[in-house]
């Protein structure tokens, strides 16, 4: 087939003449895509993600019916696409799968076993893979194919990524070969990252950032030009959704929340104008954000992952001087805001690596407020982020861990139950023990439901089991809870176990109860 | 009773007259120390404590039956010496204690609810007590006295610690008052010590650390002369035991591990000296510095938060090159070893504070290659570092989730099994499930029993759970563990939640066939 014609809004975004001669249709690039393949992806949460390959290798799979026959490990930042990832989950074309993702058909495919999936630290991950951890069995120690969607080519060859950045850099490092799609249909985003590059041990150098808005890199990725084997022309639009609305318990979580930020301004371990939060996904998040907009707070800033539609109203009511992560994640009626009103917002945005977003490193430096959803927190302060019933992946740990391990304030907020099938209340998200730990008793410093905040910050483990029952518990397990903490404390303390009481062989009724009878209040009590 | 005169030998080692001036007895001290005061000590894992002052109000207490009327809440950077802290806890004279300890009756107070005690990591701990966090039900959001043991007061005022930083800085920039006990019978460490304050966010600072070896800080800890209220002179010496020997099965493990480190070399992921290493206490530790005494590798740097004696080897058979840390605990040998060989080893050696030794920052940085050894490890990679049954403390978690989140290659070594009270093997180290979590899947690269080394890097659950079993677990559990695993599999896949596969209601059987008939070889198969 004959090369395509550039468009003119193709050759506005390709600054270097030899880029465009290498102009491509997504059926010549096929060969670079053999059965076992290892493929990196730009994207995080859902944006900046390649389309136009993807899709095309779908479709072509769908065609042919090649349905397990074309299998690849995928490499993303984080989750890309449902329309892309998920679909290849379908058609069983993913044969490993790190470090998180979203959509049904994938999420199926993990806990059918079929998509051998891990999920890493997203600040690691990036690293690890620099470090060729997860590509030590292949004979270069390399990713055959990085797949990524640019918003501009740079004369030099650089790439100006869309609204993430991802791992992007270091796949780009990695990869053998490099396709890139230039997407003419967004806003060229130039001049919105800070683009840094991982050296390896014992060359890295500190991230000499001590303010959210501070600059240390470039505006665009650098990269091997002779690596890039195709371009492709693209105007697929990343497909986002609508933001999950606030209800009362989200808003009351808010307003402990805020109580507690007031708290902490008045004693003194707080700024006026609090420190750099960061804020995870969900409705929660959303109403903390909207919490604080209606709140005293000025002047604040935001040190994130994700940056959602929420914060563009604090940007609107002049309560946010700025804002950092690795990902704009807006819906389709936040991006059009964002593009609409480009002027106002730019220039207090800047998107980074995950691997700087999420660095232990500045998120200590800068004494972050770290605030998260987990699957359910045990009374003794573990969370779990990631495993249902310790089994069934969501997915995947994110950043959350990078974030709670290394805060300044480390903030849990989660409902204090949620429905099961049967039982509005049937599933109680404070435990005696999680099923899954992946942010440990040594992590957390406050949980917050929508019925009060525990404080456990300097607390024994035993002191804690109180504070969090007594404030966060829903009231139909308090009961329930207090009688496993009750009877495990006198159990332990009589054997002169008692630092962190526990029925070990009774742990899981609740769960039990939940798998068995439908609900975890009718669990049998102690 | 009338002020103690100052012998030479303190008058040599206090630069300052004025303090000179405050030169006084312990029972002088006495109405400092009431019931509830808030307290710090200087020393790290049995190191640099102060001793006097402890001892003197351990033998008031004792002398006048004091016990259970005189408490404290107890802060020090780790673990002090036995015939402090743990006399201390014999007396009833610990209500709260933070963040490590070791000894046998501070372990009962603990585990018999006596003694409220939470350990979080030593990289944060010296940082929350910073922020207030564990003094913020106190009026002035302060530790009310800090005694801490120098080896030198300059005429600024500053203190040279001895054999330890540990939280030293920390508790002085906290403390209300200070105690200061010189101990003329150490020689002066002047010159060994890199001494950094910390800042409250915002205005944290980058540590400008890229080598082991690099000095960011002051060679002696900044003070309020204004708040010393007492200077002791002291010639009581740090109580340190011999080290752990060597075993069979620790030298497999150490075998195991150079095998590991030439492979990586080999493949290009580690250079020829290998990285910065990190090592934890104990016999499986001096087993693999042993073993690295007998290798090949030279050049060798070490950034670790203990050195031990077998360091001192590994540095005459000119295999070191430079060892940094928060303390050095030598036994009582190696400590007269150091002392006699002052020159050829004071220029090798850096002592830090643990917010910087155990810095996640740095950490990352370097590339360390973290080693540390758990109570159990289970099948997925989680590991217990701190309770045993999930309930009774031991030691407590210290930096060995420091080091195994940030290390390059993050590494738990064990032996298989241990003995239980009438099963030389009744206790298999590697589980179903961890009774406690703290190293979670997403930290753990490396795992390594005498039996064989799990390279987990880049495995799905699954696949980390047969690897695991294969090369790690003991003959004996091998079958068991493989039982529970398989019947997990084919349980969770059905249900649609097999990623990370457990019979939740019989994850601890193993547990529970140990605490019940003796020996987990004992428990019914699945």
């Amino acid at each position: 087939m004959a090369s395509p014609v550039a468009s003119a809004a193709l050759k506005a975004r390709i600054k270097r003449p030899s880029m465009l001669k290498k102009l491509c249709h997504p059926e010549d690039l096929l060969p670079h895509f053999p059965n076992g393949a290892y493929i990196g992806w730009s994207g995080f949460t859902g944006v900046g993600y390649p389309k136009k390959m993807p899709t095309y290798l779908a479709d072509h799979v769908e065609k042919n019916k090649l349905q397990g026959q074309l299998r690849y490990s995928l490499f993303v930042g984080a989750s890309s696409g449902a329309e892309t990832e998920n679909r290849w989950a379908a058609l069983d074309m993913i044969e490993r799968r790190s470090p998180h993702q979203v959509g049904k058909n994938i999420a199926k495919g993990i806990n059918d076993g079929r998509i051998k999936f891990f999920d890493k630290h997203l600040s690691m991950f990036p690293v690890d893979l620099v470090y060729g951890f997860y590509t030590k069995d292949r004979p270069n120690n390399k990713i055959d194919v990085a797949v990524v969607e640019a918003t501009e080519i740079k004369e030099d060859g650089s790439i100006v990524p869309g609204a993430s950045v991802g791992a992007t850099p270091e796949l780009l490092q990695l990869a053998d070969k490099i396709i890139i799609e230039v997407n003419t249909s967004l806003p060229n985003f130039d001049g919105l990252h800070d683009i840094t590059m991982t050296d390896l041990p014992p060359r890295r150098k500190p991230y000499l950032i001590t303010n959210v808005e501070d600059r240390i890199g470039t505006n665009s990725i650098p990269i091997d030009p002779e690596k890039v084997v195709g371009i492709l022309e693209s105007d697929y639009q990343d497909q986002t959704l609508p933001n999950s609305p606030e209800d009362e318990s989200s808003q009351r979580i808010a307003a402990h929340l805020i109580d507690f930020f007031e708290h902490e301004v008045k004693h003194g371990r707080l700024p006026a104008n609090l420190l750099p939060l960061q804020s995870g996904i969900g409705n929660i998040a959303n109403a903390v954000i909207g919490g604080l907009d209606k709140s005293n707070f000025r002047n604040l800033k935001v040190w994130t992952e994700v940056i959602q539609d929420t914060f563009l109203d604090l940007f609107d009511s002049g309560r946010l001087d700025f804002a950092t992560a690795t990902s704009v994640r807006f819906s389709p009626a936040g991006f059009d805001r964002f593009y609409t009103n480009w002027e106002s917002y730019h220039n207090k945005l800047l998107l980074r690596s995950q691997q700087v977003s999420n660095s232990p490193e500045i998120i200590r430096r800068l004494g972050v407020i770290g605030m998260n959803t987990p699957v359910e927190v045990d009374i003794y302060a573990h969370a779990n982020s990631t495993c249902v019933m310790g089994s069934r992946m969501l997915n995947g740990l994110g950043g959350s861990a990078d974030f709670l391990r290394s805060a300044k304030y480390s903030i849990m907020h989660t409902p204090s139950t949620r429905p099961s099938k049967t039982d509005p209340h049937g599933v109680s998200c404070i435990v005696p023990m999680c099923t899954h730990v992946d942010q440990t008793e040594h992590d957390l410093d406050v949980i917050v439901t929508e019925n009060g905040l525990a404080d456990v910050r300097g607390l024994s483990p035993r002191e804690r089991a109180r504070v969090i029952i007594d404030k966060c518990a829903h009231e139909v397990y308090k009961p329930i809870l207090k009688a496993y903490f009750e009877k495990a404390e006198s159990e332990c303390l009589r054997k002169g176990m008692g630092h962190e009481p526990h029925l070990l062989w009774n742990a899981f009724d609740m769960h039990r109860a939940l798998a068995e009878e439908g609900s975890m209040q009718k669990v049998k009590l102690w």
